[in-house]
């Protein structure tokens, strides 16, 4: 029979075991998505020089001046009106740039329709990023556009976190494996890299734990009682068993221990518990290893309750429930054994250890399945 | 001069040309994340037959009646008394389930401590899903969870959109490229497939537009006005050009046509207006493409603005703004060239074409950048 540890004695252990990502050097360009392992600061002022905002002339602004419709202002094209394209470095002898639409070009003769002020349609020198300012601190996530930027201000490697490697053991015997698929996914949504599952027998599963060299290995079944508990004896005969066992549910047999120094989960076999017990402990383990936060990664939304979740003292319940509106609909609260609990939801509802449960017309949190594509 | 088009009319063309996505069949392990092109229907009630939902030994309930701790009754091992472990199928002969803690096993003998009714931890035929039953339809987003019980079921590959191919050629002489890199990660996050950005030089352009396959072409650069509309004639040259700009700012000088009846659209070159362009247009098409919903893909939140936001009617304006609590700060609205407007923005205002902009005090909706990661 197992006696399970409570669910923030675990977390705390596994947080241990991960909070020290490894970082990495990457090439900017290949680079979004991922999360800084450390600041970046700017290495020069950009633009160095002033730069054209628009296309058309550089010139000297103050050739333009009482330049209009009824009074166009012929100035010879040269080293003080030069064409240039957005982007591009401002001449040495000029101070604005006119737009095409604004003159009308006759050989070497530009006819000038409209004054510019000093600085018109310029990017003035160091208005992107200022040399020496931290633009990004660790942690934060690249996006393209912050991707295009760094490579425009010449930072050509950035100090991103490695993607960790999470290995995953498929141990029971499901022809075809239906967990394995899923719980890739979900470390590839987390920020884990890894090969696809593998599916030893159940003679071997003690060297193949022992054999792995991943930052994370998650195990698929036998983690239960009686004789479905191989995956269990096998970390004990691998490493070590720290956790026989946790108050979650579904979930309540997954088991944590070590094994060459690196954590291992052992998920239960039965789909529904596997989905509950990663959402809980090893996509906690994944995120805070690749960087990111070991929260949750579901979109959240408040709602009212239309029945009562009833819920055992001492463990944490995930429950599945329908979001119509405001209304909060729990499915099958008896029934934790079924995957289509999940998948007919629209995301769940955590009850905390040291609660009954909610009542009718409570307004509770729930995580949302859906929201994470 | 350009003479933008509006936003809607070229949505409208645009949306014509993207609305329906190509369908191919794929394994359903390989399916996480992907979007069904079709229904997926039940094949068979599930589970078959009642299986086990614990660990334990399947059992005649009605043997197990007045059992308790004070009365255990011993029972046979056989044919009526049986190990199982959870998710295994039920002997015929046995219609519950007893765990192992409310058991006692002395060899061939099984000490019974609990009574069970009938159909305890039993998952009875159908529970899962009914035959026939439609369990996802079109446009559903396959999460993981879904993925697992589809296998479970047995359906062994469904019906999804096929990635659209995009291609992306980047004209303007970057050294290095930031607009590349950009666009490619907005397009892997709309659901786009394709290789890395090429970059012709501005001679071979237009036989490089007409040597594509893609389902659609995004060229950066060369939409300008003067020397700087390479791409545009390139365009012209290998098929047509149906919009030369749009009354999108910034991007106004987005140009949109066709090469061997596939949509082609060229960004403007400066990174800001890149990004805001495929924001606007070349992201919609992606999605389109992609089966997933045209709409801009960004979390939203509402907020009071502190700061009015002036814009110019006829034309639809991308704000970036600052968000601090429900306060809404738009960053250097005349600024319409500086990418780091963008990086340094939460995310952004749309102002319609109809609109002047909004007063302080307006309540607007901002979209997130960030939360696409």
């Amino acid at each position: 029979m197992l006696e399970p540890a409570s669910y923030q004695q675990v977390t705390d252990w596994l947080d241990a075991r991960t909070a020290e990502p490894a970082p990495e050097d990457l090439a900017t360009a290949r680079s979004p998505g991922r999360v800084l392992a450390g600041g970046v600061s700017v290495p020069d002022d950009y633009p160095a020089a002033p730069t054209a905002a628009a296309d058309g002339y550089a010139l000297l602004s103050q050739a333009t001046l009482g330049a209009s419709d009824y009074n166009p202002l012929p100035l010879r094209i040269g080293s003080t009106v030069e064409p240039v394209v957005s982007g591009q470095r401002l001449p040495g002898n000029t101070d604005a740039v006119i737009r095409h639409e604004d003159t009308d070009r006759r050989g070497e003769v530009l006819d000038v329709y409209a004054p510019v002020a000093s600085g018109d349609n310029v990017i003035p020198v160091g208005r992107e990023a200022r040399r020496g300012e931290t633009l990004f601190g660790a942690g934060h996530v690249l996006r393209p556009a912050d991707v295009a930027l760094l490579i425009e201000l010449g930072v050509a490697t950035v100090p991103v976190v490695r993607r960790p490697r999470i290995g995953v053991v498929v141990v029971r015997g499901d022809v075809p494996d239906a967990c394995g698929p899923m719980v890739r996914a979900l470390v590839a949504m987390d920020g884990g890299a890894g090969d696809q599952p593998v599916h030893p027998d159940e003679t071997g599963l003690a060297a193949a734990l022992a054999g792995r060299d991943d930052d994370l290995l998650i195990v698929i079944g036998g983690s239960g009682t009686g004789g479905n508990d191989h995956a269990a004896e096998a970390l004990r005969e691998a490493g070590e068993v720290t956790f026989r066992g946790v108050a979650i549910s579904p979930g309540e047999t997954v088991t944590l221990g070590v094994v060459r120094g690196r954590p291992v989960i052992v998920l239960p076999g039965p789909p529904l518990a596997a989905l509950c017990a990663y959402d809980m402990l090893a996509g906690r383990a994944v995120r805070q290893l690749a960087g990111r936060s070991p929260r949750l990664p579901y979109g959240t939304r408040r709602g009212t309750l239309v029945r009562k979740i009833a819920s055992g003292l001492g463990r944490l319940e995930c429950c599945r429930v329908r979001v119509i509106g405001e209304r909060v609909e729990p499915i099958a609260v008896a029934d934790n054994r079924t995957l289509s609990t999940a998948v007919r939801a629209d995301g769940f509802v955590l009850v905390p250890e040291q609660s009954e449960g909610f009542a009718e017309g409570d307004e509770v949190t729930v995580y949302l399945y859906a929201q994470r594509y």
